[in-house]
Parts: structure tokens; sequence; C-alpha cells
């Protein structure tokens, strides 16, 4: 990387904002895994001091005028990724160049209240005493995406969206989710009936001791082909993948009674570490060398845990060695009877509880309530009603407080509108890219059923991992796959997994 | 505190340093607990982008200004806590605006390039691969303590003794060590002949659980009253106390040959964490809230360690409880078979290992030798054969090679010119704080011998711990003690112990 003085000199500020990021990554995942309760307030004012840092050098007037400089004088004699990256640190530029400092305070104060109060509010199913704090998040997230919709030229929900899904617009979601919207609920009816035809799969007796199940996730892991040179496997409340590309840090929970939940999530978590791993190591510290969007990371993650894990392939592999790992006996543990408990479909309350066929329909609902809460058509008095009529609609269930309904998930009291939509878009793209794997290789399926997951990743990072953030989302899923994202793919293996 | 618009400004300014700094530990504690070993090239990326971040902050320009109006037009308006904190800001000032920026980034450059080389070639006990590297590093700390010297209207020395011991001065320390020197020789033959006319103490039988261990170590920090919702304990390869006050989190290391180190080092460490847990709460994120210097706390580490807890008292309150924990038999573990085995007297060759009574004649020699290279009267080469007539001369030891002698300390490596002295100094101070607690309280030993130490602490807090750095280490001394430190107390106390 050596270009000119001024995409050089770029590229010195955007390696350090770089290590700063990757330190408040370290920090959060601490937050969630190691800090003791007592640490939360002087962790919130290292958060936020590092935040407030990055957003300062982003604002610098000076980093305008190298930007400027780069794209007119020297753009010439720039590399494609190196163009690449300068796209990237002018999109960075503009997404915090837009906002004033005090909306960063502001939203920053609004969000911290919210979720502190969701905390609460959630268990004790108090909606009404949630919906002022809710309402002054959905206001200053408002504020943000007016500011940002005027510097992107794009639309107040779409602003929010590119945070999460640089490129992406509501626009094509529409269409890719009206697709499934039509196609769902007569898709889940068929695959229960299907189901309900069939005898019930046999649940394996336990409990399931957790440092048994500890040792199986690192043996999973392992066989996936994490690095434990690079990362580790932690616990926390919910699962996640934290951490920086070198030094990658995933989670899980367990819990005695089941150990399906706790494996794959442990699967999804790994999913998205292979991913990170696999992003290019030349530009690590640079814009162009991160995850291309929120919706190309979560494909990684469901390409192993949905295509790849919950696979007869995968049962194949994986049943005798569970059955080691817990001792089990009798046909319970068969991959057969392993692979249809891991396959269910069922409609429920919970989106991070629900089944591969029925998720969809969850994400659907809360695109279209936060879409609304944006354009202002649908206050947040109104969101519990709301929240029911969809679940009836999309799910034919209705929740029955709100604890269970629109109070489920944090996301909107933290103050993230445009990121649900990157679940299923990542849901779609994984089994896009997942053919689109298996038929330019076609030992990907027989390689998994022997625990063999390198032909896999090796297609993984040619294609999709080593590519960073040179393409966006769509540009790469187009690239890897021979066309752009739609549904049918997605389509076509739940009708093949949940029909045939 | 509220103050006046220049002393408001800077306390607005150390608040944000100061979480920035907390961020700094939190990432250093994990580097030596929890990061996988890949993780290393990105860390120090991030902790040099995080110092970098700090040392701009502390030579802004206007940082300068704010102190010069503070200091000339508001003092009399400032109460006696912002004047202290005030003049720890000024501190602070000088030390980071008397370096040069390239002169900051070639130390850390040499220091990161030595320490890895340490870490090679004192397993290969390679001094002479090292000390290229080690000549670099000595040279950088040279320029460094020129250039503070001159800020500070200090010796080359003091300066670098200042970064540590704020106010400490070599002229102060030559006393106290001559003292010491003079006493140390003939005190271990005495205390060692004394020993051998008595028949050895019986070690208890192993192997000892680490499971065991962990949970021994959690009990006796409960008993000396740690707040597990603000801090946590870990393992790693040398203990340490790091993180936050509010967040405080030591370390030890567990081996199944033997217990009392182990259990030694958490008490020392939990003593470290009980002195951070008490700085004054009110003050948490200014200058003045913060240690008064390391030898005060290491005296806090070694009050705890070595004189409430290798004593007598604590082992008539621990005795059981340790054999109870290992389930135990037979006289060896009685309270004073135990007693004496933690206070068995035995030159050595390592300091880390050393007991109380000869640990100084290890801190002396390296003082004398680390002030010679300094003052360029001793060049690194000369280095291994000083260390050797040194330990014969203080301990009556020569150590076989390097990798027992001059190679077995980090700090010089790593660029700590002027800590060492900070070892003994604590463990004077210590000796003298305690007495004079327990004149205050004589309840204290009494509490000791039941596992309370809530008389001790809450001494402890009123005049030493809860006086942050409104004073610096000298005269919290003084203040708590009724007079400057001096040897008498320690040596009364090691002539009680070792030779009644």
């Amino acid at each position: 990387m050596s270009a000119t003085p001024a995409y050089d000199d770029l590229a010195r500020r955007f390696a350090r904002l770089s290590a700063l990021e990757g330190a408040a990554a370290i920090l959060d995942w601490d937050s969630q895994t190691k800090m003791p309760p007592g640490g939360a307030e002087a962790r919130a004012r290292q958060s936020a001091a590092l935040a407030l840092v990055c957003h300062e050098r982003l604002t610098d007037p000076a980093l305008g005028d190298l930007l400027d400089r780069a794209e007119a004088e020297e753009r010439a004699a720039l590399d494609p990724w190196q163009s690449a990256n300068l796209a990237r640190m002018r999109r960075q530029w503009l997404h915090a160049g837009a906002l004033p400092a005090d909306l960063v305070e502001a939203r920053a104060n609004a969000v911290a209240a919210c979720e502190t109060a969701w905390r609460r509010a959630r268990p004790e199913n108090d909606f009404a005493g949630l919906a002022p704090l809710l309402e002054t998040v959905l206001d200053r997230a408002r504020e943000v995406g007016a500011a940002k919709a005027e510097a992107l030229g794009a639309t107040v929900y779409d602003a929010l969206l590119d945070e999460f899904e640089p490129g992406g617009r509501a626009a094509t979601i529409d269409a890719l989710f009206a697709d499934l919207a039509a196609f769902l609920p007569d898709f889940i009816a068929r695959a229960r009936a299907r189901q309900a035809r069939l005898p019930a799969p046999a649940a394996p007796a336990g409990p399931f001791s957790v440092p048994a199940q500890r040792r199986l996730a690192r043996e999973m892991m392992a066989t996936l082909g994490f690095d434990f040179d690079h990362g580790r496997i932690d616990e926390s409340d919910h699962p996640f993948c934290g951490g920086t590309p070198d030094d990658v840090r995933i989670t899980t929970r367990y819990s005695p009674a089941s150990f399906l939940p706790s494996l794959f999530a442990v699967l999804h978590e790994t999913g998205h570490a292979m991913y990170e791993r696999g992003l290019p190591a030349r530009w690590r510290d640079q814009p162009v060398g991160q995850a291309a969007s929120m919706s190309l990371h979560e494909s990684q993650s469901l390409l192993i845990e949905m295509q790849a894990c919950r696979s007869r392939d995968f049962f194949a592999f994986a049943a005798p060695r569970l059955r080691a790992a817990f001792g089990g006996e009798g046909p319970a543990w068969d991959a057969e009877n392993l692979y249809r408990l891991a396959t269910r479909v069922e409609p429920g309350l919970i989106r991070v509880d629900a089944d591969e066929a029925t998720y969809p329909a969850h994400v659907l609902l809360r695109y279209r309530l936060e879409k609304a809460m944006i354009a202002g058509d649908l206050a947040v008095r109104d969101l519990p009603g709301a929240w029911s009529e969809g679940m009836a609609e999309l799910l034919g269930v209705t929740p029955p407080d709100d604890r269970d309904g629109c109070l489920q998930d944090v996301h909107w009291a933290a103050g993230l509108f445009g990121y649900f939509p990157t679940y299923t878009l990542g849901a779609m793209t994984a089994a896009q890219v997942f053919d689109a794997a298996r038929r330019a290789e076609p030992s990907i399926p027989e390689g998994i059923g022997r625990g063999d997951f390198a032909p896999l990743f090796a297609w993984l990072r040619a294609h999709v991992h080593g590519l960073g953030a040179s393409l966006d989302a769509g540009g790469i899923v187009a690239r890897a796959t021979g066309r752009p994202l739609d549904a049918a793919v997605f389509k076509a293996h739940l009708e093949a997994r949940y029909l045939a």
C-alpha cells in the first residue's frame, strides 16, 4: 500500500481508527462476559470516551480535505482495492459528519436510559413504563436518519439501514420480502402438515452436563477450523461474536436441560468468526478489509448453522460424537432422529427461539413496524396492537402479553432501527451462496458428512470472505452466485428440507 | 466540584482521560489473562493507539493555558482537594509535555522489541543476544530521563523515579537503603542461625487440587472484604492487580505442588485491590483520586501479605480453613507449623521467590545497578559481572548463569528504570503503617485472629486509602504514622518476627 500523499495519510488515520475500534470491541466483549456488575458505570464512561475519540477523528476537518484531494487528484493512481477503500472512507466520513456532536450525545443518552429501562420493563411486562423512553429513542433515530438522509441522498429509513447495510435500500428489501410474505404462511402450513403425518422424533434424555457441552463446543469449533490461537469461546446471556479478526471471540450459553440450542448457537457464531478470520489480512486495519455488511455477516453464520449443519450430512458426522459426548444410548441418538429434532417447525412467539422456517416471519413483522415508526405512520403507543395483528397474520399466534410480544427484543430500545431486515437478507443470502458453493464444489456436502469443512471454507474464502468490503454485499453475492440476491434459492431450500 | 471556568474545564478533560486510561487498563488485564496468543499484534496496536490519544490530550496546548490560568487566577477559589488535583494535573502535563512525540514512539518501539527478545533470551540464557536491544532501551530511558529532568528540575534518575513515585528522590532512598544494607546481612545470618536451631517445619502433603485452591482464594478474598460485585480473580503467568477502582481485577497462578505461594499472592494482590477500592469515590475520575505512588500501592499489598497475614494471628484463623480446604490431616496443618513454613528465611537467586527477610537485598542490588546504568557508570555488557558481585556481597549466593541472574526480571527490558526501589519502600511503609494502625486500634490483631479485617480496613481507609493523591506518599505516611518514613519499624518488625 503505497499510493499517493493524501491517500497514504488517510490510510494511516484509518489504521489508527481501526485500532481504537478494536479496543472498543474488546471492551464490549468484556462487558458481556467478564465484567463484574459494579463495573458497568465506569465501563459506560470508557466506551463513551472511546466512541467520542473515534467520532472526533472521523469529523476532523482535515479528513474531509484529504478525501477531496484523494478523490480529485489521486484516483487514477489507486488500484481497485485502494479505490474501494477510499469509497469506504468517504462513507464513514459521511455517516459521522452528518451528525452534530450534540445529536450523537442525545442519542447515546436516550439509548442508555431506554436500554436500562427495558431490562426492567420486559420481565415486568411494563410497556407503558417503557413507552416514553422509547418515544425519545425513536425521535432521536428519526433525527439521525433525517440528518444522514441529506448527506447520503437517501430516504430517512434507508439512511438508518445504510449504517448496517451499506448501499442497502428499502425498495429492494420490500420486493424480496413481499416474495417471502406471499410464500411463508402457506409453506409453514404445509411443512407442519407433513411433519404431523410422521411420528414425532424422540428427545435424548438429559440432563446434559455443562462441562461436556463445553468440550463439545470446542470440538465442533475445531472441526469447523476455528483457530484457538486467534480466538476463544466464553459464556454470556446472549450468544454473540465479537472481538477483532485476529482475536475473534464468540459466546454461547448452556442449559443442562438441552444441548442442541447451545450447539447450534456455537455453530452459528463460529460461522461469524470464520468470516472475520477470512477477511483479507492485507487490508486488516482499513475500511475495505472489514465485513461488507451485516446481512453478509449473518449469511455466513446462517450458512454454517442452517445450510451446512442443520442437515443430514452434518448429523451423519455429528451423531456418534454427540452420543459419545453425553454417554447417550438408544435410538434418540440416531442421526436421522437428531436431524428431525433440529428441523422441527413450530410457530411461536419468540424470535430468538424460532426455527428456520418461521424466523423470517418474525423479521417481516419487525421490518414493517420499524419502517412505519420511522415514517411517522405508527406511534409507539400503538405498537402492541400492531404487533398482535401482525403475529396473527404472519404466524397465526397472538402474544398473551407484551413481555412475549413487542417487548421481547432489545433492538429498538438500543436505537437499532434498520437492523432487523439484515437477519432475513442473511438467511436468503446464505441459501443462495451455499447453493453456488455446492454447485462449484460438489465435494462440499460429502466433506461435511465426514466433518471436513475445508472444501467449503476454501470456496467461501475465495468468493466471499476474502473480498472484504471491496464490493458491497449485493455485489459480492452477484459475483459469487452469478446473479443478484432473490428469494428463489431460499424458498427452494425450505421446500427441499421441509416438504420433500 | 464546581470551582472556576479553567479548573472546571480541566476537570472535564481529565475525567475523559481517566476513562481512556481505564479502557487501557482493562485491555492490559485482558492481554495477560484472556487474549489468545494470536491477538498480541492487534492488541499492541490498540494499546499504542490509546496511549497516543492520551499523550495527545495531555500535550494539547490548550491544556497548558488552562493550567496557567487556573494556577494564576483561580487558586484562591479552590479547596484543598481541588488544589491538590490541580497540582497532580500539572505533574502529568509536565511528564507528558517533556517528551517529543518521536521519543515516545522510539521508546515504545525499543521496549516492544526488547520485551519480545527477553521472552526468548531468558529461557535460552542468552544475555549476549539481548544486550544490544537492552542498550537501546537504556539509551531511550536516559533520553527520557534527561528530557524530564529539565522539565521537573530533577536529576535524570529522579525524573525517571518520579513517574512511579511522585516527589520521590534518590537522595532520600539512598539514606533509607544504606540503613537497610548495613542491617540486612547480619540480620539474615542471625535469623538463619536461629531457624537452624529449631526443628524444620513439616510440609503438608500434596498434591493440592487446583479447584480447591480456587475456592480457597475466593474464600480468603471474601474474608478480607473484597467486593466481587466490583472485581474478579483470574489466572496469569505472573500475579498482578489491574483494572480500575470500580472494577478491580487480580490474578494468581496455581500449582498442585504447593498452595502457600498462590495463597500469599492472592492476599498480596487483594491488598492492592482493597487500596484501589478505598480510593476516594468522590474523586474517582480525577488525578487526585488515584493512588499516591507505587510505593504506597506496594505498601498496601505487603501490609496485608506480610504484616497482617504472614502472622500467628492470621494462621490461628486460617489453619483450620486450609486443612478443611484440602482435607488435610496431621500436625503439618497446625497453625504454628504453617506459620513457620510461611516465614522461612532462605537466601536464593530469584527475587520473586524471595522471603520477606531477603527480598530487600534483591531490591538493593537492582537499585544500585540501575542508578549506575542511568548515570552511565555501568555498561549493559558489564551487568552480569556486577550482578554476581552484588549477589555475593548482599546475599552470599552467586547465580550459575544469567537466566537466574540479571535476565530474571522483565523490568529493564520493559524500560522500567526507577521502579525497583518502590518494592522495598513499600515494605518499609507497610511496617510503619501497620504499626501505627495497631497502636491506634488495638483490636486489629485480635480481629485478624478471627478473620475479621474490618477494623484494619476501617483504619486504612481513614488514614491511607481515602486520601488518594491529596498528599504525596511521604506526606500520607507522615500523617498516618506521625513521622516520616524510616527503616526503624521495618527492622524492628523483622527482628521481632525472625529473632525473638
